[in-house]
């Protein structure tokens, strides 16, 4: 049997995707720009799909544009948006947990002078409404905070944080990383006063190479790279179409029964969740409120095993789960989340990530659990002798 | 019929590029930073295609980055080679023809301090070597000049142009943008003394949405956005790994027989002109030594005739074709580039650009002249009335 647990990594694409790319490369292969009826057709094809993406996220088809994914969107929104600004100590606020893209783009700001405020969390990560109250003053000209934890599955607080932003009124912009979140739950950038949000094609079953950012009207970016009009002239380079065509071909299929979807997957969580705390001694899970964290991802901790012999053994029966994010896996060690909420370092350095798709089975999870106990009792027998 | 000659602004996949986009999708869709077995099949996947790639330009695996396309990678070897140079008055100089994106990131250096010199070029827009001898000096940085233009089809000089570069020994960097050149024509980076060489995949039947950047061993360059570690850090996100096995896929079926095909193309263009010229009164071809330009790209102006009326009159009968490149075609009226070789008004007015691919036949072009034949006959009628 093969499990996929590894879906904040990426996912498996739909196959209504897949049919409208091979559809898009065998019959709607030409330029969007250009002005003939190859390209004229194409183009027409992608303004429907930024305008149902649009639509989704309550904003305007002209605020959303493609790009090759969410850490290129996650810097247009965090060195585009800030690239111009000129007042002396410009803040930036953002958590310790955030995307390695977020948190990187914004190393390369604070080389650039501006300071960089974290948020407090909770210990779950959860941000510090009252403590960003505080810390939220004048010179802050950026927020960026994700809708959903990668690693741990912590739902922030966004339209309070939005809230918070809009009463403040300090014209510092709000960003968004909501790769996690989009066509998981439901995202209104106007109720949240977002200002940029981020999502990305191939984490809900779409092609990789794709994602977008809304950027709302008004807001001033400058480009990362320079060449024609295309996008609103803010993300130049011939159209990727046949990857805008698949993500909007899976996202008609996605979007309809999100919420069913959502409740299901909680479902499978819990039931993930209780049996794991049931059938396996000494584990520590992250989640202590499973209502404010994503049913899509959860984070355990199994003491004593380190994650990476773990993961392999899982491989080896055909189940495939993640020890940190996938984007920084390689790199460390250490999770910089798991480290950045305060767990152990034992915890940290026997954690797991499982996440889930809306296609993850009670079959699947049981396969899961059933493997997991089996193969945990026996590492921690050999760690004993 | 249909007959599809605006290959320079996109070409339609190939039937096995398609396949490759499909498995990948289907079978390879784990994420390659992954640690686990559906993350490394397609680690290695990848690497084979860059090994294969590389070999192609005589670089090695480690000096090629996958991006998102051409445009991208121009900006990465222009912005990215130069965003960490120190030194008073840098000098960059390029082409007045080069395109968009190319040109509009070096524009964005000028407003950075850099001297930006445009090198003179002949009347079909070929770089005047000696010029180009006389205003390199140790204050250049960057020389970004395109193997092959892409609306003129004029193939540079490239070997002699690093020769030159390689003789003064100034330092400056040497950028090609092989767009359209790359799987087209030989590309030795080394022979060339190239140290940033750019080319796309949908230009050649490949996918959209990805492109490569070939970096020299040793050449700085500073990311143009950040995140994870992929592509050696300098173009973070999860790869576009569909996009890559489609190129990769590609780049198998179409290397092999690059020069047979290379002549059967040329074959078609001196067809085309040689029958254009027959039996099409007042034209004007820019081609006056068909070796020294691409026989896939051919521009030819129809005197008396807007090119806009009749690209559609083409449309009407099947005939795809552009004016200007596709990149800028929605923003001007005029042709940046055969403005800059010193076309008259009338000429660029009436310009085509009719760009063939491996697969365009006889009878094709046969059909196209026949139809271009009476058209622009009976446009020129209704104009005299």
């Amino acid at each position: 049997m093969e499990v996929y647990l590894d879906n904040a990594a990426t996912t498996k694409p739909l196959k209504s995707v897949v049919e409208a790319l091979v559809e898009a490369m065998e019959f709607n292969y030409g330029n969007p720009s250009s002005l003939h009826r190859k390209g004229l057709e194409v183009e027409r094809k992608i303004k429907e799909v930024r305008k149902y993406l649009s639509k989704e996220i309550k904003g305007k088809p002209s605020e959303v544009i493609f790009t090759s994914g969410g850490t290129e969107s996650n810097n247009i929104a965090i060195l585009g948006a800030l690239n111009h600004v000129k007042r002396e100590a410009p803040k930036v606020i953002t958590l310790p947990t955030e995307h390695k893209s977020v948190l990187n783009a914004i190393k390369e700001l604070e080389g650039k002078g501006f300071e960089v405020c974290h948020g407090k969390m909770d210990d779950r990560g959860r941000v510090d409404l009252s403590h960003l109250q505080g810390i939220l003053d004048k010179n802050t000209v950026l927020v960026s905070i994700s809708y959903i934890n990668n690693e741990t599955g912590v739902i922030q607080p966004i339209e309070e944080i939005g809230k918070i932003l809009k009463d403040r009124n300090c014209g510092a912009k709000f960003h968004v990383d909501g790769v996690q979140a989009f066509g998981k739950v439901n995202i209104d950038v106007k109720k949240c006063n977002i200002d940029m949000l981020t999502g990305s094609a191939h984490k809900i079953h779409g092609p990789k190479g794709i994602g977008f950012l809304y950027v709302k009207e008004g807001t001033l970016i400058k480009p990362l790279f320079f060449g024609g009009t295309q996008e609103y002239t803010l993300r130049p380079g011939t159209e990727n179409t046949p990857g805008i065509l698949g993500f909007g071909n899976g996202l008609k299929e996605l979007l309809g029964n999100k919420r069913e979807v959502y409740n299901k997957v909680l479902g499978i969580k819990k039931a993930f969740m209780q049996q794991l705390e049931q059938e396996i001694s000494d584990i520590s899970i992250v989640s202590k409120n499973i209502e404010e964290e994503s049913p899509y991802i959860l984070n355990v901790s199994f003491l004593g095993v380190k994650s990476e012999v773990l993961l392999h053994s899982l491989e080896s029966v055909g189940i495939y789960v993640s020890s940190g994010s996938a984007c920084t896996s390689k790199e460390q060690d250490h999770s910089h989340v798991l480290e950045a909420i305060g767990l152990s370092e034992e915890s940290i350095d026997s954690a797991l990530r499982f996440s889930f798709s809306r296609y993850t089975t009670e079959e699947e999870i049981n396969y899961a659990l059933g493997q997991l106990k089996s193969i945990v009792n026996e590492l921690r027998m050999i760690m004993k002798r």
